[in-house]
């Protein structure tokens, strides 16, 4: 039986989905909104750490400064009462009008400007909310039309953008640091930035790249038909796994921000192992909040919100445990080292070997016999996956 | 724990797939040709009760009568000294180069009627040896470029091939029923009838509709994104669903052909339950043979061969154990009502109630009331579907 | 240069399309409402013949009859002052909350009932403004999790619908046909009736399915990596294109709705080709309205819903023209012949052959020689390929 | 009329590519070996300028030193009568049966020390023979279960690896770069570096990053749904485009390696822009080798090859033209202009502008009037899509 979330698991949820009122392009609202308020209370009392949000989820796009200070002060008095904390905020530069090219890298420079300060106002809130993390996702930064945006120049207000903001929070001495979260499309035809490689590598680009990590969401990864594990792996490997949005996704088509786990189960499993013991030396490879980005479904009256709340965090508290059973089970252990998985941690070369030592070394050309590989040789591969798959099902003991 | 396949859960294994020796697009084989009595012994000690092959795959393209004779006798003794049965048989008319633009459908009218007398020859072998299926999967029936191939001719010249391959089996008083196999593409761009619907469509053009089905395979509809478990219950829905290709596949990309389960295992899962409880009384749907067209991986030796094999039946038999306990279960029984799942089962007419009778019904339009829907009258799906998964998972219980 | 476009060539745009606001699943509206007298003003202006409609779009959802009837007035008036006609209509049963989980097949009966007056309602109201073909596209029946929907009893539910239409369309002696439009995804998770091809099987099921076609769109089945001319053409087999949906789709992602020809353009140029001349004589094989289901870019203003309603016109004359000089063009036609498209109209079986017959053809199978097709009996698909790409380019003269 | 190709358009080809013999997963050849002087002086007649290969295509794997050094000399003949160079060569690491899991990154660290030592001898040829470009495709480096592979791990041997060879090259004054091609999955379920961005990323991770680029491949982003052309711009962004594989693909699918514009004309259209029209003062982005990897179609013989061969070529200066006359047109240029497509290129701070300056300019925001962007201020990108869609298809005049 899977433990009750506490605080201590780091759940975090986004205001805009457990808000989710259910528009989507067919349809309008089928639930009335979630008051920021009820939504800091009831998370707290479902377990959850922190609640997360952009800019226009706690004030509408175009409040004044007093409704915007009205609305930050009933959250503050939320936190206060609850004890929740907001890790992350964002900043909502792709709803209104304005944004319809784009917020950092619309063709339209009054609309860069503009967005560049809605961000930095943002930023300063942030600051004021103790918040680590600030997400950019950039979802109307790309085109439906290949001559309509020179990426390019793009990447270069993107980087122009990015640029400015890390040096704000440097003087400023904001605690902060920001993730990219990519996307393949929708709402564009083509985003820029569209996979967590796409943003890894836009970051070395920057001027201060230590200040900018990534937050990759599941269903962005497999919009793209990737393996969304593997790509964490890699963004693990390049020190980037600043944030991360877990949600559920069947296959590529349109974003369905399902219940974690209520997509490709077999990958969510590989993901919760790889987060709680693919660190070098076996433990925790992410410590930062597991935060859910999905959307309670259309078809569910406000039972399903909660519901669903609770849902993203029994999987992954579940999955949590079948991946400790798994690296338990000496069955495992033995077969993870007939498929010589542990051996791709062995250098490949001797310790101090240079390539003339490799090349003087005939055992690994000369005499080296390709032949035993056919027929022989097995890695074992399918043995392995059919013991994950059993964990996974809980079908070992 | 799942119980050990006995014949009367009818598994049965396509020759081709068990004696995959590795090809791919990419590299030659990693493992020697399986031969067909060593199949045979070994599939009948690991709990299959049936083999399956295409002509090709049992003694190769061109060879001579004598040689087609000898394997065949070489079969048949593997049978009888093992109780095993040969329950579908099917041809290929997709390797050899004569087949390179298809078999009833290549542009070149020589090779179609090459193509049927290789087919009735192999109905003959089927009736021999007491298959009850005849699956057709037209691989290289399609087209890389649209202006190669007229497809409404196309379909009359399949059309064209079944009629006589049905006159032939009732003149004969063959026992037989065809089970067509849809596939969107690979090894063509585009191959005719990609899906199980076009297959579906089709047969009902034919002469002898009654004689012909559908063997969708789990890969194939995956390949198109489609729902596979849905698909068959359209299959179902129009009683079609003739034979069935189990295996295992990771979105949309090449064909996988991996172990079944080892894909999209929610879906197998809702496969299975179809299956087993998803007839008009809640029992089974489908009584045929859980018939597996996978690939063992290539990475494995011949231990992966038959590691892979028994992989199959045991995801097949842990899928129904989880199957049953979840139909078991009060509390889902009490969730499948609340989200009103049975009520889909109750005519949306009253017995005899005609259109005027409906019009004339105030509370079914002028008096009936939308506004609870918003807000309120939740489906409640995804706590239902949170049960699914968690059944799946083995966490109940 | 491409004619300008008249009413001869049977253009037709939806009210929702040219009327769409921008909205979007991450943004509000970019464009303010478009009132449907200008629409139809328009429309006649820029070339087209024909307005199609959902009910909501001339009058919201819960409209009163004083209300939905002078909509209705205001928009007779305008086609009687233009000449405008309106060919098809077609009912929403999707973006009200309580059709949340469909309308003919929703979980709730109550809800059935109400669809299924909704619609009679507005067949009378097609019957009064001479509509011949009734579309309809079943946008939420369908689920995201597979134990929230009995697939089996859904068709049956649809079925019943279906069924109760066609009786009341032919006691009432309305000259109207229906036209299923399919869809595989969004906004369901999976929607019923997934393709072209799975609608085709539906209609088969039904009492008087010779009432009953198929509107497919080319964006719904790329959607699924399906070939929209060869899916076309199939639909053309059958007798059952009753109507189509002209669009521009990028790939297996989002629902786009581009403008015809802005996304797969060999397709489009497949299409038209195959529309206008791929008939048994040559001649146009569909002789419907040419109906554009697409939306304006929300990135644009006023003028980009005239410049696309505009561009789509433009691209299927354009298109046309180019189909028809790769149609006159010599050297393609030596092509065709090269590559054997023209013999797949000759039956495979020589006229009144049996198969008998054909066994005893020693020349089919016996002294048939498969070695040539090795090293030689090209198809030259590739060569053929190319003109007709450089005809796509106007690259040929 | 385009141009014939010319060797200053520096068009080369593989060996493996005019060579293919036709198998595939589901069917071994239609076509008999080609020679490798037969192809040289092919390509040399047909306006081809480079011939690229695998160590595999020339001398089979397993070959001895004799039979490696004739064919090398064989091909040097070639070379020296015909003029044509060998601009890049590549590795084959995966069809050999030891490469089943992989080369640099299999599991098994003597198959690394293996891979590692064929790299550098067949870097040594490239030499010898004046190749400027190393590819490295690791079409093996991947798995199809997620336990199967320590991702983090493979991409420190993929490192480990790739600095070695960097100081190879350095130490021998080689002037050689390295550039690796990536791909999403197959012939592996998921192969590590899977897009060109994943591949960027892991690049700034090595050693000597300066000496290692990126040689993406118009089928393979295509795979993952990705726009290639706007990949290509990231490339160039980061100034990573060392290399170039062009082909045709048709949506997400297996590998279809079809003629270069056979795929997806318009961003092939959009992509030769790039290259010829996309650099910071207008003119090429791209300079070095257009290598065309692609399969000629195995429904074709031998005159389909060259036929094939020649129609990448053609399409190739075909689109150039386009591009040209595109570029070239002052309809377009207003168009542009009206999209503020060249404004995206004017830095979004002014000159010397820090943040504090930008948070004291209030037009950029309290007195910026977010307003008239709903329902005007219109982008107007169909307009400009339409004019590349006319000019794409030659109806511009």
């Amino acid at each position: 039986m899977a433990a009750t979330p506490t605080r201590e698991d780091r759940f975090s949820f986004g205001l805009w989905t457990i808000g989710y009122n259910g528009t989507d392009p067919f349809g309008g609202p089928t639930r009335p909104p979630l008051d920021v308020v009820e939504a800091v209370n009831k998370l707290s009392e479902i377990g959850a750490y922190g609640l997360t949000f952009h800019d226009d989820d706690l004030f509408a796009f175009g409040s004044t400064d007093a409704e915007r200070q009205n609305q930050i002060d009933r959250l503050k008095g939320a936190l206060d009462s609850t004890g929740l904390i907001v890790p992350m905020i964002t900043t909502n530069l792709f709803s209104a009008p304005v944004f319809k090219d784009g917020g950092f890298t619309s063709n339209d420079r009054d609309v860069r400007r503009f967005a560049l300060r809605k961000v930095l106002r943002n930023l300063d809130l942030a600051a004021e909310l103790g918040a680590k993390t600030f997400v950019m996702w950039g979802g109307r930064e790309g085109a439906e039309y290949d001559s309509a945006k020179d990426i390019q120049q793009a990447l270069h207000r993107y980087r122009e953008a990015v640029n400015l903001l890390g040096d704000y929070v440097t003087d400023k001495g904001y605690d902060i640091k920001f993730a990219i979260e990519p996307k393949p499309n929708e709402p564009r035809g083509d985003i820029l930035l569209p996979t967590l490689g796409h943003a890894l590598a836009f970051i070395d680009s920057l001027e201060r790249p230590e200040l900018v990590g990534i937050n990759p969401e599941v269903g962005h990864e497999q919009m793209a038909g990737l393996n969304y594990a593997a790509g964490i792996a890699q963004a693990l490997y390049h020190g980037k796994l600043f944030h991360i949005d877990l949600n559920g996704q069947r296959g590529i088509k349109y974003d369905q921000d399902l219940v974690f786990g209520h997509g490709d189960l077999q990958n969510a499993f590989a993901l919760v192992d790889l987060l709680e013991h693919g660190g070098p030396a076996g433990g925790p490879a992410y410590t930062g909040p597991r935060h859910f980005d999905y959307k309670p479904s259309r078809t569910d009256g406000i039972d399903g919100v909660w519901a669903s709340a609770a849902a993203n965090m029994r999987m992954y508290l579940l999955l949590k445990e079948r991946a400790e059973a798994f690296r338990a089970d000496p069955e495992v252990q033995a077969a993870l080292e007939a498929s010589k998985v542990p051996e791709l941690s062995v250098p490949t070369l001797n310790d101090g070997e240079t390539y003339d030592d490799l090349l003087a070394d005939r055992s690994a050309f000369e005499d080296f016999d390709p032949e035993p590989y056919f027929g022989g040789k097995s890695f074992a591969f399918v043995h392995l996956q059919q013991l994950a798959v059993e964990h996974l099902m809980g079908a070992r003991g």
